[in-house]
């Protein structure tokens, strides 16, 4: 029998891996009888997906107006905050504010400040009282005051908000037609240098916000191996390969991506005096031959697979199963809805899969666990360990060869 | 001392109107110490809108991310709608079904089942166990059972969603700038006949849905009242003349609106034969000039004046009252946020303002009922009773002449 020993958040499985997961409808899942070395179950009991979830409990036709009239309370809520209603009342904390006094602080119409101001009492995000003093909501607070709800909020806002009305299209077509609202090239990778503003800065903080966090966990982990050659699959701009070479003067980067996602990265390595220990490899990773450079004591994808679908996910892997020498490591680093502590976190990324579906290519997702650590096995790997809570809910899956 | 009897879900005021109502900003409030004439107050605290609502008790969080992930969830939820997966999933009932199974049964990728299905975890409208198998939540039956939900979907889905995007602009130029999304007029209602479709038959099917319930509700008392002549101020296309002249053998009724709503609404009146004792007045309710004709017994507004700002509801209400001879009366029947009996309602109807912003006319909204009684007797009107919870959460208020 498998066993497994909870450290300080990680799972790590001795012996013959045991997967016990939910399926979720994939057929081939992985589970033996008697077996919980993944208490995932658990977890989505505790995320509230399993039946006798609070929309069981709470007023089913409240829950059910707010996500129908959601599109236009969510437009209430971005004007709210970019015309400063937010701030203004946020700085006047319990005193509040009326509308009259708003009026003179704001740019906005008497009629334009009523809707607003009501639209924000539907979202939950404002309070009125008898007096029609407003003050901010909890909720509200967290529109001025959290930045990962400022980042979320502008990334859908100014990247996802017209595209996801494309949806229907792109399940038919398989391709992501509504990134055309903001760009003409295929697939959002290839746009991003050319996407327009604000949608271009919104994707880039969104990007960067949850990466830079997961990064200032993982670098140290990684790092405290002491690799001597780590390749960093898609490395797009580099970030990644900049901490972790400023972070580790004996480690060598090999950066591997699209020939022009590397001219970026290798200019960022040059600004910052990183380049002498960065090598560049140029790959297609969409290719049907995709081999990886083999020697690397670490292989490294960082928020890249959930960018695949799932065959191309294992064709990525089995090519890095290939790479992998004894002794060496892939690390998958992403986030997995079905790894969240946060009910909050999973509905963000379950949300932002339909990003994938309509802006980025119209085939990647943000994956369950159960669903890697499959296509992983698939792939001829050997799972070793699995970490999670990194940053802001990503995990990390260390994996050797199979062989 | 005023007095005020409530009698089945009537106030009626008696004597001097005296309303003491939360002012929501609104300068001129009509509120005198110590009296409480009509209990809105305590319904806001009902509805939640009042400080410790339930966004200061439960997940901020999960609230916010919800709110902020809704467009995407929103299409989410439409897909899975009307692709059929959530009629499956309620013909299968407790039993539920895999994702497998329903691959089967629908056209769509096992790509876009999965993000679909995990759409609807994340929105709230689908459940899983631990063996994958996915069922409807409660607030999921709703989307394939309540009429009024799948109303108010189509409606946002079809009419709101992309023109939402626009609410800056319409904001800023006091215009519906989101209405260019499905038609090259001024506004929606010169738009209506030429609007594409599916935004066309879900326009009407909105609007339809709660008029025809209020009208089962108002014809009967208002023929209780032996009315020899109504005037039907926005006629429209005669839908309300149509229940009352089919209901009362002895009404007269003269509809009033602009010349081609007037063209649509007799074709309706003759095709049932209700023509006979029907007159037609053409009118424009934006004329500086306006003016209604005398002589009538009640002039019936329903679902009029939400269509107007603030300054021309006053100047329709004018000449209301100087239309009205002694023993006239003034019937206003609209839905106001702060008279619904749920907070769902509110939300509801809050989001809908954003609506008239945006696609309709940059101008109108769904009024609290506190500022439409200041309008009214600003404009020279007494108001007589108010009676709410007709039809979905319309109100009636009847008004005299202060005269």
């Amino acid at each position: 029998m498998a066993r497994a020993d909870s450290v300080g958040g990680s799972f790590f499985l001795s012996g013959e891996e045991c997967l016990r997961v939910p399926h979720f409808g994939l057929g081939g899942a992985i589970s033996r009888p008697g077996c919980s070395c993944l208490p995932v179950c658990g977890r989505l009991r505790a995320m509230g997906f399993l039946p006798s979830d609070e929309s069981e409990r709470s007023d089913a036709v409240l829950f059910a107006e707010r996500l129908v009239f959601g599109p236009l309370l969510f437009q209430g809520v971005v004007s709210l905050r970019r015309r400063g209603v937010l701030q203004k009342l946020l700085r006047r904390g319990g005193e509040g504010a009326t509308l009259e006094t708003l009026l003179g602080e704001l740019e906005l119409s008497r009629y334009g400040l009523t809707v607003l101001l009501e639209a924000g009492l539907a979202a939950g995000v404002l309070q009125v009282d008898d007096e029609g003093v407003y003050r901010l909501a909890r909720v509200g607070l967290l529109f001025e005051r959290d930045p990962m709800t400022i980042a979320n909020l502008d990334f859908v806002a100014d990247v996802c908000y017209r595209a996801a009305a494309h949806l229907d299209a792109s399940l038919d077509s398989g391709e992501a037609r509504g990134l055309r609202e903001l760009s003409d090239e295929e697939n959002v990778y290839q746009a991003l240098s050319t996407l327009p503003e604000p949608a271009k800065t919104s994707w880039f903080a969104f990007d960067h916000f949850y990466s830079d966090r997961a990064f200032k966990d993982l670098v140290p982990r990684l790092s405290a191996r002491a690799p001597k050659q780590v390749l960093d699959v898609g490395a797009n701009t580099g970030r990644f390969a900049c901490a972790l070479l400023a972070a580790d003067e004996r480690v060598r980067v090999t950066l591997a991506d699209l020939p022009n996602q590397l001219a970026v990265a290798r200019r960022e390595l040059e600004e910052r005096g990183l380049s002498a220990r960065a090598h560049f490899h140029p790959i297609d990773l969409l290719s049907p031959e995709l081999s990886l450079p083999e020697g690397f004591d670490v292989i490294w994808m960082s928020q890249l697979l959930c960018c695949f679908g799932e065959e191309d996910v294992l064709r990525i892997l089995r090519a890095a199963a290939r790479a992998l020498g004894p002794g060496g490591e892939l690390w998958i680093v992403d986030t997995f809805w079905d790894r969240q502590k946060q009910r909050a976190a999973a509905v963000t990324l379950m949300g932002t899969s339909l990003y994938f579906t309509t802006v980025a290519n119209g085939r990647g997702r943000m994956y369950d666990s159960a669903t890697m650590l499959r296509l992983a096995q698939e792939a001829g790997l050997s799972v070793k360990s699995v970490e999670d809570s990194l940053g802001l809910g990503h995990s990390c899956i260390v994996c050797g060869s199979a062989r």
